[in-house]
């Protein structure tokens, strides 16, 4: 970062704008997960000798695009709309290039299947702290919130696994489990990051199998 | 039950009539529900030697009301509505009136802070399996069902509890747990109900408590 405005003041007025593209955001997928993203970013950030101030802005930024993604009907893509967004607010700061596109990359490459490779060090970051919001305790709460967020089941054991998408009552929490969210920890790339995941891994894990044993008679 | 239709019919007719007020029912409080609660019902009432027909009969009408409650926006009482609803629709299969009372006992005193206490056998069983279907894995998928469904955020560990109705973005599966769901162990009646509810409350501290770790940058 060659351009430096007080350093204070820069982080808050890129927060304050980050923020206001979640006015309308859903609980799933709203203000919190970035403010937790960012404290994951920063956790392992530290561990793994990340850059922080480039954290920072990719944390900060990495889910700005969403709400053009939901209007679109899922047409763009918010990581990549996303990325632009955040190069254009870096810009007007005053912000050198190169750490733009730093930034840039990591919000391009944070998302599960679609989109860039996550390349560098802080890029790997981020993708692994977003992908750790969505497993554990806070990925179980947060499967779930969805779920009624789109009027679905609580839980269908016999699910058919298939892309349902506009979503339907059996995009369920565990249909979610069973497509995705088991996969996380083989998918983060970091030491630290496979170390979380690994542990709340198993805690989602012995959830869904409890879902499983209480709904079935035997819990 | 004096005057017994052949038996499955009957139930079946039942059901079908039950389930027919569940068509607009949101996640949370669905037709699954009720197959869980009458599931629960079932093992609790073999345990504790139950009458299996009136705990079916409650079980399948408990929730009946609550379409009617949800569009009075909580004006009716879903457990004194669904009671004189589960009357009629007994009543017009030639029930006699004894069983009618007992199932409508049940039903007028199954909610957890309001209504009729449980007084009879079958009382209290509905009423621990209604709320033995609120903690463990399953209470704690539907809590988070339940915020998605009013647009809560997903969590708020700093939470100021009290009474939020119409619901908030403040109204989170986490408030739920320390204002109701956490003192379910000790409202439930019967010893089967007491053994199933100290076991689901166990795991449903554990997460609570994960949640808090999680989110503050400790899992």
């Amino acid at each position: 970062m060659e351009k430096r405005p007080a350093h204070r003041e820069f982080f808050e007025s890129i927060e304050r704008k980050a923020k206001g593209f979640f006015r309308s955001a859903r609980g799933s997928h709203d203000w919190d997960h970035t403010q937790r993203v960012l404290s994951l970013c920063l956790r392992i950030g530290k561990k793994e000798k990340g850059d922080l101030e480039i954290l920072r802005l990719a944390a900060l930024l990495h889910d700005i695009g969403r709400a053009a993604e939901d209007l679109s009907n899922g047409k763009i893509c918010h990581s990549q709309a996303g990325a632009s967004m955040a190069g254009k607010i870096l810009k007007a700061h005053g912000i050198d290039q190169e750490t733009i596109d730093r930034v840039i990359h990591c919000i391009q490459a944070h998302r599960f299947r679609k989109g860039a490779v996550p390349v560098s060090k802080e890029a790997r970051i981020l993708f692994d702290a977003d992908k750790l919001d969505s497993i554990g305790a806070v990925g179980i709460g947060r499967a779930f919130l969805f779920a009624g967020e789109v009027g679905a089941r609580l839980h269908n054991k016999d699910i058919e696994i298939r892309k349902t998408k506009p979503y339907t009552k059996e995009d369920t929490a565990y249909r979610e489990y069973l497509v995705k969210l088991n996969k996380v920890k083989d998918r983060v790339f970091t030491k630290e990051g496979k170390r979380i995941a690994r542990e709340r891994h198993r805690f989602m894990v012995e959830f869904f199998e409890r879902l499983n044993r209480e709904t079935g008679g035997m819990l």
